[in-house]
């Protein structure tokens, strides 16, 4: 009978830990976001241990329970996203996207190469500086009720084409790495099938449930179309993790679907509880990851400072030039909302580490800049949203 | 990227079949808790294989999501559940907790006896009679709207009673197992403690919020009192547990203590969507630990019968006894409510194995007995709480 205690205790600690660290944060008018991330490297293994490295590795029920927090959060982002909205910002967002990876991998390899990588080696390095975690800055608008802007759904929209162009670059560069050069043929299939996937998805989904969500609330069950859109947003997530993209991705897409229904607006209140029990994890393992012993000697600090610049600085240039056509100041919220690699940087790393690539230093030195950028990035954000607070209208494209 | 993908594939899985299961238990007009266990008989290693043996040991993230879920749906009955309605039927209850688990310990003691085993073993097998698992039962109550009835608030209150027995039992079975007697005054520190928990965090709980709830909204998010009071049910789950209680007795008493808030209706509103996400894995987890192939022989079958019919039968007679004076009908309700055995059963069986003291048959007997009776309860209990609907007044002890 004793066995669920200790996990019990986590949970619980983790939970407290949260709000603590978001009430915090927030009496000091940054964003609650990095309340939870700061206490969760506090409570993490770097000071207080009272997470353990193991308890955080993959495949753990914390790891599951902070991968269903993100995914319900980018699933109620989604809610609060119309297609055509989306459809609207399309051209910026995609140039947003493209330049968004191009010139960070760009930066990145220069920069691997220039502190004495081989080029095989600094492009797999430049890989991790490419792809934007949208839950930070997803979590950031929410919060500050910054949803309908333009300039959010440029974000949310560039995401979507940035994890495409990172997934099929990190494909490049670890196929570059065995050896052999690439296949062109199997990169086509992967972006089709990737683009097909959303597409189809976007697209149809939104039509069926624009034209007819009364099927939502046939079951007996009290909460069917909740029940029916988080079965299809755990559906969706899991497909899109099976084409090689990340879950959230495809919970944002589901969450796009269902606020087309006309259950929108209760659908959205009911998400309310589920992110207050369960993004709370995602945000405290996130700030548990953070390795403070790696940054003991003044060398790796200053690395790590080098590595975080170039990787805002090049985040940042890409999402600006890609949204100048909204005007300078909404291009600035459009590029800082770019600017976190959150755990999708991590991934990388840890591929590049299995794979003998990436030394200790390079691996924890990734890690540290993936989550730096994601600390850094809310009160930025945060500050830019009130000092631009007037509402852009939706450019006609 | 891809680690993912098959834990939310099972996630998945195990979602859109407790939906299917739910949905086809209404249709016949069962409740649709049945459903969800049968679900995850049907998905489990058993039959389709969808969730593996492993994926459902202790500590797994299915376990942890299933102990969140049973955790949660305890919290939100206690939501239901006024300290006042519990004081006023505690007589009752008292007798219920106590008689239901006196008898089926020795009915369960005498079976095991009369068919071979020594009367330490006997005693222990008797163990795994005795705790009624509430989730089940309150699950029906709550899906038929009768937790406000007279027997409902006799069955949660006999169940937290029953809980505080059945440790102290197994606690004395287990150190009779040692060899030696057992400690009398280690005993009474046990019960002391467990006692004093309950007395202390449900009244003391229950006066602080009615006195005052105001300071819930102090803090700065907007879901506040939703995560103070869940941060105290998973502080109340992890201390009950400490004590050697089951968890959902803290999670219930934190609902208890959360019902006398001004904000009861809001957090009441607030929980649905966390169940509905949530309890489904545990029901879908139970069903799945249902292994068929233990009933290959006829003779399995014959004593997994004899034991189930013991079970049932002693727990129904002595919820029977112990409630009489609500009259007869209200008396079979009660008597069926605990009924129940589901995994706290189980886990007296994986003591008693770990133990050395239950054969492998003994074991799946014992747990397919604790899984049946949780099978067979709810259409029982719906049919009598409709057949039965007129909501008796509440007496006054």
């Amino acid at each position: 009978m004793h066995h669920a205690s200790d996990i019990l205790l986590t949970l619980f600690v983790v939970f407290v830990a949260a709000q603590i660290g978001a009430e915090i944060a927030q009496r000091l008018r940054l964003p609650g976001v990095v309340g939870e991330i700061a206490a969760g490297c506090v409570v993490g293994p770097s000071l207080l241990g009272w997470i353990t490295p193991e308890q955080i590795l993959p495949g753990t029920p914390l790891d599951v329970l902070a991968e269903i927090g993100v995914v319900l959060l980018l699933f109620s982002v989604g809610l609060e996203t119309r297609l055509e909205d989306l459809k609207k910002v399309g051209k910026v967002a995609f140039l947003v996207g493209v330049l968004g990876v191009l010139i960070p991998f760009a930066m990145g390899g220069v920069w691997a190469h220039g502190s004495g990588f081989a080029w095989g080696k600094s492009l797999f390095i430049a890989a991790a500086f490419v792809a934007t975690s949208a839950g930070i800055t997803a979590r950031v608008l929410q919060e500050l009720g910054a949803l309908q802007r333009v300039e959010s759904k440029v974000i949310l929209g560039a995401a979507v084409i940035d994890d495409i162009l990172a997934m099929l670059l990190l494909g490049v560069v670890v196929s570059l790495q065995d050896g052999g050069g690439f296949d062109l043929a199997n990169l086509l299939v992967v972006l089709g099938s990737a683009v097909g996937f959303i597409v189809l998805v976007g697209l149809g989904g939104a039509r069926v449930m624009r034209w007819n969500s009364t099927w939502l609330e046939k079951p007996h069950s009290a909460h069917s179309p909740l029940a029916i859109v988080l079965a299809i947003c755990l559906g969706l997530a899991w497909l899109s993790t099976l084409l090689g993209l990340a879950a959230i991705i495809g919970a944002f897409l589901a969450g796009m679907i269902a606020s087309e229904t006309r259950q929108q607006h209760t659908l959205e209140k009911q998400t309310q509880p589920l992110l207050a029990l369960l993004t709370p994890f995602f945000f405290v393992i996130t700030g548990s990851k953070i390795d403070l012993a790696q940054l003991g000697s003044g060398e790796a600090v200053l690395m790590l400072a080098m590595v975080t610049v170039i990787a805002i600085v090049s985040k940042l240039a890409g999402g600006w030039l890609g949204s100048l056509a909204l005007g300078r100041r909404s291009a600035v919220i459009v590029g800082f909302g770019m600017v976190p690699r959150g755990e999708v940087g991590v991934v990388v790393a840890s591929l590049g580490l299995a794979a003998g690539v990436f030394s200790d230093r390079i691996y924890a030195i990734i890690v540290a800049m993936s989550l730096l950028t994601a600390m850094v990035t809310p009160p930025v954000l945060a500050w830019l949203l009130k000092r631009y607070p007037v509402p852009q209208e939706m450019p006609d494209h």
